[in-house]
């Protein structure tokens, strides 16, 4: 770190957290609002199946609020925006806050247009709970920047973003999360990095959202550590794509495998093969 | 029953009848027009594909008047219901019924809010030929009140929606069918619960939005017997899904196995699988 | 042939000529850009993902002044066609075609509304480099004409829609190309057969829209031989399928084995099995 405040996290514990955090969300049948993009709408919902919550694809600004006050977290992605849909984020996502829900965004190609950083900086101001990107998009997000050559993925590692998520989580107030080879999860003076995954699951389309949706979920069921929840459901999405990359062939293989692990998954494998640093390659601690 | 006038239905018919029914779909190329939400759409066009019929995702009302009325049967699902899409789900539904031609209701997660109930109460008003939802979903239309708390799942077991299932069916005049370990499908006096089917199912996006899909083909071939195309298409859909968790290892999986199993689904398979009751627990026919 | 014109191809040489494309194709990190419809986002995503291509699908009116010129290509897509999404699609193909930026068209059902062939033959005044359709949608383009009885698939062999290719090739001066049991690609007086391929890949939605991308990716690579690429993307996606039927059991694990071949499909499978004619069956050339 460039400054001595970083907190020293004790790694031990983070195991038996993910694994009460999943259990958490396995037996309490969450309701998890998602207004995300076309694209990702199935990989989403499918993943919130899997770990017994269940998904909502509500996006009518009508909808808001007889149906908002009900859910345990709310979802909002940016995807496929549009200046018809931006209205029923906003409004979901100022319900959620004002009633002291969890809130999650995914900044899905924040620096593509002027229109999408905009939209992104305003939901911004609505206190997301955890903000979750990729390096590219939390460059931008952070600088207020457009980066319209990378489109939705990232053509930088999640390291590149280390300072930008930092003064994000800062200026914003919520997490900050990263996802690269290392996801790395930033909030105040607090920093891990998460080792878990494989390189393919980048070739799977809305996997980012996927992890983002079950960061919801998670937050969910402990709203006052969310940054602990985040850094489970990394752990548990990242320990299932490396499960399901022992029996892939090949990304469409490994997106199967991936919801069968996701579903499956035990604590004995939880515990074995998470993999957390509070050290960063680079950065000192 | 509560009344003695529920007819006795001779079970043994069952089977042939549904083979009858699949043989049809499968002989015929009919066009199933889908005015259906994000989440399902692929996963509702797959479904149509693996018995043959050819979806069509068409929704806007600048042609509904030269497209539906070459369809064979129209299919109508609120799961992402918006103010811009209702027109076209009203519009087509009012041309359907209007050319005699069978249409499909799901009306998913209908007491999410008053706009959706009351949309759907108005979709209702169009004379839907089945109505397939979950216990939840029938007992908000059936009572036409508001149940936010469910989302798209079910909060009820279909039993607990069996009278309003009827009452519903009476009031509308149309088959109602309510998914659930035992799908409960009435019209009438008439009423059987089809046991296949497996629980994982529900760990699926968008496998109940499938079966009103292929409820939708299987009445396009038999529109003067609803009742039955009805039970034959949950017979078929649930026979695929019991095959297909013989292979699975998780909800991913199962879903493949699903639509293989459906698009290979024999007369043997079906015969001795289809699992049809006229007499329900706790109900005296 | 009709006439003499068509011009004799060398078939030796196009398994080298893809192969260098799909090479080029995974060595760039291309940005696509996708106005697609809903049904086949996800296929048409995780299909350009698993050949090293980024998918943007970036749909806004706002949007494309920022973002078009960054692409490398755009798609355009009219399946789920609305008016609200009608402008963004002319926006995109105009600016592209300003640029010099290689486009394609899949004319979704083009026949199926007035409504939706006025848009489709809007579209192509703005010059696509290929239009990719199946027979019944050339036909309706070609000819102008209704033919709402189709949906969205066809109802005519790739073989009948051969001179209509031709005549909209010529009228529209790009590439036009006819998916069928062979699929037909042509422009001004070349004309050449793809052979690879399964049926099944029929009974897998929007499996023509995801080689229509396929498309897209390779006439970026190479859009002074528009034609070429588009064999090429043919032939790659063909052999992905065939490699993806010796595993699949129906057409689920076909569409997963499917994006597991294109992702690991090497040099000699492609050479191999790359099946081109130059002369069709019942045409003179």
């Amino acid at each position: 770190m460039m400054d001595g405040e970083t907190i020293k996290e004790p790694p031990q514990e983070w195991g038996p957290t993910a694994w009460s955090h999943l259990s958490a969300v396995r037996d309490r049948s969450l309701l998890i609002q998602c207004i995300t993009n076309f694209v990702s709408m199935d990989l989403v919902a499918n993943t919130l199946l899997s770990v017994g919550a269940s998904p909502a694809m509500l996006h009518s600004t009508e909808e808001i609020p007889d149906f908002t006050p009900h859910v345990h977290a709310l979802y909002v992605n940016v995807g496929t925006l549009s200046s018809d849909w931006l209205p029923a984020m906003m409004a979901a996502a100022r319900l959620a806050t004002k009633l002291g829900k969890p809130w999650v965004l995914d900044p899905v190609a924040a620096g593509a247009s002027r229109f999408r950083l905009n939209a992104c900086l305003e939901l911004l101001q609505l206190k997301p709970t955890v903000i979750r990107g990729n390096a590219s998009e939390i460059l931008a997000l952070s600088q207020a920047s457009l980066a319209p050559t990378t489109g939705v993925d990232s053509s930088h590692e999640s390291m590149d973003a280390v300072e930008a998520a930092k003064c994000l989580a800062q200026a914003s107030g919520g997490v900050v999360a990263v996802s690269g080879a290392v996801d790395i999860i930033t909030q105040g003076n607090r920093l891990v990095g998460v080792h878990n995954g494989v390189p393919m699951l980048q070739k799977i389309t809305a996997t980012g959202c996927a992890v983002t949706a079950l960061i919801a979920a998670f937050v969910a069921v402990d709203p006052l550590h969310a940054f602990e929840a985040t850094v489970s459901a990394f752990s548990v999405f990242g320990i299932a794509g490396e499960m399901g990359m022992e029996q892939a062939k090949g990304p469409a293989s490994l997106r199967m495998h991936l919801i069968d692990s996701l579903y499956g998954l035990d604590q004995v494998a939880l515990l074995s093969r998470i993999n957390i640093t509070t050290a960063l390659p680079g950065h000192d601690t």
